[in-house]
């Protein structure tokens, strides 16, 4: 853990050390500093942050990750946004069971083939065999549709808009990451049933825009909205759309969450039937759509740096720590009291501030250690601060210090903190953007893809060319593949030919290799 | 379904049948009223009520139940309040994964052999078996306690609070009942870590007091706060507290939530040590407590009445239904309006009411409907009330009607709502104060069991002796055991001996048949 950070942290906090004697010790048992660089390997650096971070702890069961408290308190930022967004629109929680039946969970050909590979069985308890087997929900489409089925008679028990916060479990063996890919891992899974498909087409979007503000608003991590083609499809499915985030170090889309329109095939295998207002036997149309814990590790990776998590102040528990910082023979207590009465002021006024009062370790340590965490603003008070009646404030997005007078503490702060919430969703927006590379053929695709672009083509939208590309492109890195056809089109010029097929082209679909 | 309750529905309701004619099919349809009688037959009465009142629906594997949105947002009313708490008490949430490998499974011996015979084994993915078996937590202190081992080094990482919302697993055999005793459960559970044995003596007790607040602020079920003998404490634990319920219809006691302390074992077997302030390795206390879904199953036992569920406010999603009785020839349109206008007062002024305006059901089988659904306030506007510029209130509790002038319409049912909220405890308490019976001898105790009392008996506090008393009860209504020693101890004069051993008494303890 010792790498080259450390040594950097080291000089710069070289006085501090000094005076503080204990803090060499405290560095090696606590390993402040990441021994990997996000720019050199990423992949490590990632597994090394979350830790680090505290985020995360590496759990005895492979693909298992414990999600600690500064985890956590992003998870249910997030959550009381959406599920008051969710209940404005009528949709109501709901819990369903974590088993199911292995005869349900085959209703669907198409969609229990897409799962059945990941999927976890039960077959004992205690000592005793099962009588049959019982799955471990993948996600709940086939737990709750039969009961949309008996719920639902008339078209007066319609549109039926429900929603679960729980957990899901897909035993994937390809290379777990934390947050990333688990194979337990927590979601909120929305199921809703309509009358007409315009008013699932309509929800569909409305909740990929609640999708997307989670990404950009929240995490500000932008994301492309658009369509999956139909190889990309959810299992069983009519169509699918998605917020599609691009990590540019690694080069990879990463679907960030998925608003999918079942149309009427679950319907037809659950037999959701109604009557409709004009006494005719009709059936439903269906929407599925979820987001889950991903969404912290894509945040992590769009913003993280070298010093650790960088947390947009959106989602940061801690917005602002408040460090005192006393030299000896300075006015201790009046240090001390001044950071009790910042953190008061900005709780005060709805920010979420605390004080690292702890006396074993030094200033320096504190700085590290904050910044590990990714807190967007620390405020440091020593005894200069304290005779000029300031504070001083050091940015965790760009390092910028300012001094802010005790007078304006709250305005300022508001300021600052929205500032880098700004900043950071613009960062990663300049980084994306340089990443997209607009290619029309075939060595122009080989050739962004070997430089990490995120690549957007015209194409024939055909699935036997998509496959293609697939095998074409196999290799240690993983195949190129669709990301997403967005909803934001450039102009398509008639006579604009496919990039793989050479076929008349379709559509402009975002293509790269993928999380 | 159609039972006595429906024929006395229709016979008051018969005025409104002639005049919507549709309301003797759509009672048929939609089952509304019970078949069974709370006093009748309670086991049938409770799997009906359930149903009925779309707190549950019966699932397609034994023992695991759904819980719909009626149910669902009780369960998010107590989480919001206790989730306030323990972040104001600095505990904090996180999520551990479902999984336990059996390995840490059986670090501690008693525990395992407490929960072994109701573990849930997952032992292949896909098509392919996992190498080794894998438990499903039926609770988390195995999850947990390595890492707390690794997080905790020094008195400074103490004390330790964490707290996780997540479902359970328990395959239980013996009779299952939805909320009550379910094979998968929606919980929280705090595992907190102190330096020494008063703190963690010290948030035992203020976990509970939470606990009763739940039940008997919000649920308005009284409970008694006691402790559980060596028999029936926690698995592993050192001495468990407990609020405990009681049904009266059965006579069964039932344990409404626990908090544990569990001393210095697991911190033993899973070696949590810290380095104290003198610099001395030692060893924590821990806690573990937790409350359930089944919080919701004891207030529906305890209040529901023939008629179908009966919510006090507090827990209510609905508090107040407010429903329009037009008639022939009256201003349809003007009572319509009021009702809007009702609805948006009472939101405003934070009374969680809505308006059936439905308008393919009768007002008689609206009213029916929402008893069913156990609202506590129903609001009724007809042209008299109209002309009168009021409204009429019927209690869900005790049927109590009264005129509500318009001008007073917020402040009056708010207070009917606080008088609910206190007629519902005060009844409930006065029910179980009637079925407290004080024995001294086995043969009053004999007695007062076949009576279905809730048995208050001094107790020599020996092993062999609770053993004794279960096995001399076994019978088909199952065994009594001690339920829990309240802590509000009667006088205990000197002499008084055990009613079951002869030997000296030492506490007096609660007995009965449990759930």
């Amino acid at each position: 853990m010792a790498g080259k950070d450390s040594d950097k942290g080291k000089k710069k906090e070289g006085k501090k050390e000094v005076v503080h004697g204990k803090k060499k010790e405290v560095k090696k048992e606590t390993g402040l500093g990441l021994s990997y660089k996000k720019d050199e390997n990423f992949g490590e650096w990632y597994s090394e942050v979350v830790v680090s971070g505290e985020m995360i702890e590496y759990y005895d069961i492979s693909g298992c990750y414990i999600l600690r408290p500064w985890a956590m308190s992003i998870w249910e930022i997030l959550q009381t946004f959406f599920d008051a967004e969710i209940k404005k629109m009528k949709i109501k929680n709901s819990y369903f069971p974590l088993f199911v039946s292995p005869a349900v969970l085959q209703k669907e050909k198409d969609h229990v083939e897409g799962f059945a590979p990941e999927v976890a069985w039960v077959t004992k308890s205690g000592e005793s065999d099962l009588e049959v087997p019982i799955a471990i929900r993948p996600t709940s489409e086939t737990v709750m549709y039969p009961y949309f089925s008996k719920w639902i008679r008339g078209h007066r028990d319609l549109p039926l808009r429900l929603n679960q916060w729980c957990n899901v479990v897909r035993w994937e063996f390809s290379n777990p990451t934390p947050f990333i890919r688990s194979r337990e891992f927590l979601w909120q899974e929305g199921h809703t049933a309509f009358a007409t498909k315009e008013e699932a087409d309509e929800e569909v979007l409305d909740i990929l825009e609640l999708y997307r503000r989670i990404y950009e608003e929240f995490l500000a991590v932008p994301v492309s909205k658009g369509k999956k083609s139909e190889l990309e499809k959810f299992a069983g499915g009519l169509y699918t759309t998605t917020v599609e985030a691009f990590i540019p170090n690694t080069g990879r889309g990463i679907q960030g969450a998925t608003s999918h329109c079942l149309g009427q095939n679950f319907a037809k295998m659950f037999e959701i039937n109604f009557e409709n207002e004009k006494g005719e036997k009709a059936m439903v149309w269906q929407n599925s759509w979820a987001y889950t814990t991903r969404t912290i590790g894509v945040m992590i990776m769009t913003h993280g740096d070298d010093k650790g998590l960088v947390l947009p102040p959106k989602v940061a528990t801690t917005q602002v720590v408040v460090i005192p910082v006393p030299y000896k023979d300075a006015n201790t207590q009046g240090i001390y009291d001044a950071c009790a009465a910042t953190v008061k002021s900005l709780n005060e006024s709805g920010i979420r501030a605390e004080a690292d009062f702890r006396d074993n370790y030094s200033p320096g340590w504190k700085y590290s250690h904050w910044e590990m965490k990714g807190v967007p603003l620390r405020i440091e008070i020593g005894p200069k601060d304290l005779a000029n009646n300031q504070v001083r404030a050091v940015r965790r997005d760009n390092g910028a210090k300012t001094d802010i007078p005790v007078a304006n503490l709250v305005e300022q702060v508001k300021d600052v903190l929205d500032s880098i919430q700004q900043n950071l969703f613009e960062t990663a927006k300049q980084k994306r953007e340089a990443c997209v590379q607009v290619v029309k053929t075939w060595d122009e695709f080989t050739e962004a893809l070997n430089q990490k672009k995120l690549i957007l083509a015209p194409w024939c939208d055909e699935e036997d060319v998509e496959k293609d590309v697939k095998t074409r492109t196999k290799g240690e890195m993983g195949a190129a593949k669709t990301l997403c056809s967005p909803f934001d089109q450039p102009e398509l010029p008639e006579g604009t030919l496919c990039f793989a097929s050479g076929k008349p082209a379709k559509k402009w679909t975002y293509w790269g290799r993928s999380y």
